[in-house]
């Protein structure tokens, strides 16, 4: 039944079938499985009392008047508290990165159909928060808050397909994609929740908490040159082995990072030439650089950043970094993060001192959103804090608790602006 | 002139023009180019006095009868002395290592032409050492010492053609393979000119060295094995980096080999899924090693394999490591680099105390030759050890006294035969 947990991950499961694979789960932005999915969440929307629109970028999103009326998202004069999360896809994804937020805001605004509300409320399924195919996150959001950046236009998929095509394709007007960009006198706010992706809630034995503060990466690729020779013929003395000292880095990375309360992850490294008999020439490394505050990230870059200069210089090879991302974190605002915390007390009977606010390492909508209204968050308990993986699992009374924590913050949000 | 140090540089020149690629040097077995290359040795060998025929295999070969009238290759009767190295190259190669050596066979047969010896002289250009195309080193030389393994056949190259099938397009039949096989009773031994491939000689300052053995590679590819996972969400105590191991596993490799008189590269690392923001899940390595001795060489693997499980308990990985390729050590014969000896001795003026004896980390035909004869070889002096790469070279003084030893080290083997 619509508004309940069951159907909550009845949904979830349903939105499986909108991939590219039929071995696993892959949805990118501007995909036919793209628009399948706002199909579905569109249909979903309409059941729970809101008319729906699918915006200039490809997001999704519904909505109803304060007294409960159905209402074209944007229409004018009732500024819209937002609930919503993102509907793409990492390659080989589980089914709640997104989804779930995007369905349980869904059953939310079911569940608070009759109930006048001091502003209006929308739901939105944003079109692209992954990142997956043109390799630039938060694009449906980024069009949504008014930061769209020309310059994305000629960024191309895998097969060569510029993003302006990809928008023609779908059926988009690229020249059109400002009319998707919400103004801050519209919004009272945007209030997401999303699996932890991380193992805080599970240790701590809670199945909810609310967000402090979303943490903003900064990457790097990192370029060790050393030089390729014959591996018979270059005693040690002879060598500048580019890996030997991207090995030395990847070790003192962590080594630094677990010294602080910040995340530093290698993801990978390339190596040139690549052959079995060939001493290293080159190697290519990427660095994703994360902490509870950009002071303390920064702070460890910086380390970084020296002992990758000092192994260069120990070893005769050159040590050069290219950063290709950075974002500052977000706050989430401090009404939204009580509405969160007294959501979360109702709905589970915590005292409310006792209510987990966690910082997200992870990056979300909210930090795109942020630049036009207020953001909140709440974290939802996941098995051993996996995501980005079929494994991804949240449980059934989690999702039941999480579902009236959800519907509570927002009344406690209407109660706060009367 | 024919004969002469310019000549052979100037003939190594002329091989670079049949190449695969216009802004390099790439001559893969059974190409196009590795044809002409072919037509172009034979035009060579006919000047000097040789007869001409290519083998089952490709390989080109020359032959004069003792009495120095030219005859056809593997001519029964008079056992044969065989000068030469190889045709092919890696891709991105240098000009010298393997054709300088059968441009200087050429030059001494030429120089020879009228001199009685008491066996045939023989000059072969194999046509695959490198192993650049499918991905099996001394294709040549294994059929020419009747080492051929059938189930070579279906190895393929990078465009999916077996091995069998370039045979034919070549204008080889496969079936006749064995046809190009030498016995022992045929042979007096092969002698091998070729660039040292290291920086021996160089900071010995000597043009020239005999080969005492060729060291015989071991190469693993070894298997790390941990979790991919997502890097925002995954603290260090939860995660299982196989790039982290890999690292430590890199570094420790170099340490251990330091120690020995062996060497060890890691020319490949692979990380899997290999995402910016995704913890390794798995990291694949190659390892090339390579001793004076095989039990030095085995006994720095035993190291390293204890060091890979100690890592993987250590950090909650597995590792794994699977042998891809084993060759034993190669002795040259006694009398081969006695002859080898004198004839350096004899062109450079050097006391016969002071030639230099050194070990070959590299691979080279004689490997495969030794099933079926003596073998020797002569290293000359390349500048700062570089091959494999354009920037190989030799300086033509090193050649011409390299032509005269060569042409005296055969005039030595003579001596002692009669």
């Amino acid at each position: 039944m619509i508004g309940t947990a069951g159907w909550v991950l009845e949904r979830c499961d349903d939105l499986t079938r909108h991939s590219s694979r039929s071995d696993a789960l892959e949805r990118v932005y501007l995909s036919p499985e793209h628009s399948a999915a706002n199909t579905a969440v569109r249909a979903w929307m309409l059941d729970a009392g809101l008319d729906t629109e699918t915006d200039a970028a490809g997001n999704i999103w519904g909505r109803r008047a304060a007294d409960g009326t159905p209402q074209q998202p944007g229409t004018p004069g009732e500024p819209a508290l937002v609930l919503g999360s993102h509907l793409d896809t990492v390659p080989d994804a589980g089914r709640y990165d997104g989804m779930l937020g995007v369905v349980l805001a869904i059953a939310v605004a079911h569940r608070l159909r009759d109930v006048p509300l001091p502003f209006a409320l929308e739901v939105v399924g944003f079109s692209d928060e992954e990142g997956t195919r043109f390799g630039k996150a938060l694009l449906g959001s980024c069009a949504a808050s008014g930061q769209w950046d020309p310059a994305w236009w000629e960024q191309t998929d895998a097969e060569g397909i510029t993003l302006r095509e990809a928008f023609a394709r779908f059926g988009l007007a690229p020249e059109r994609v400002g009319d998707a960009a919400r103004r801050p006198e519209e919004l009272v706010g945007y209030l997401e929740a999303h699996i932890e992706q991380g193992p805080v809630l599970e240790s701590a034995d809670l199945p909810l908490g609310y967000v402090t503060t979303i943490a903003g990466a900064r990457r790097f690729v990192l370029t060790i040159t050393g030089e390729a020779r014959h591996a018979g013929g270059t005693p040690f003395s002879r060598r500048r082995d580019a890996l030997v000292a991207a090995a030395h880095l990847v070790t003192r990375i962590e080594d630094l990072a677990r010294a602080t309360d910040c995340l530093a992850t290698v993801g990978d490294l390339r190596v040139e030439p690549g052959a079995v008999n060939v001493i290293p020439g080159r190697a290519e490394l990427t660095l994703d650089l994360r902490g509870r505050t950009d002071t303390g990230r920064d702070a460890l870059w910086e380390q970084i950043a020296a002992v990758g200069h000092a192994i260069a210089r120990e070893r005769g090879v050159t040590f050069e970094a290219v950063e290709t991302h950075r974002a500052p974190s977000t706050g989430c605002a401090e009404r939204l993060r009580a509405a969160v915390a007294t959501g979360i007390t109702e709905a589970t009977g915590a005292p409310s001192g006792s209510v987990l606010g966690l910082w997200s390492p992870a990056g979300h909508d909210g930090m795109a959103m942020a630049a036009v209204t207020d953001v909140g968050m709440l974290f939802v308990r996941c098995r051993d804090g996996i995501s980005h993986h079929p494994d991804e699992h949240v449980d059934p009374e989690d999702v039941a608790v999480a579902l009236d924590a959800f519907t509570a913050a927002v009344l406690a949000r209407a109660e706060e602006a009367r």
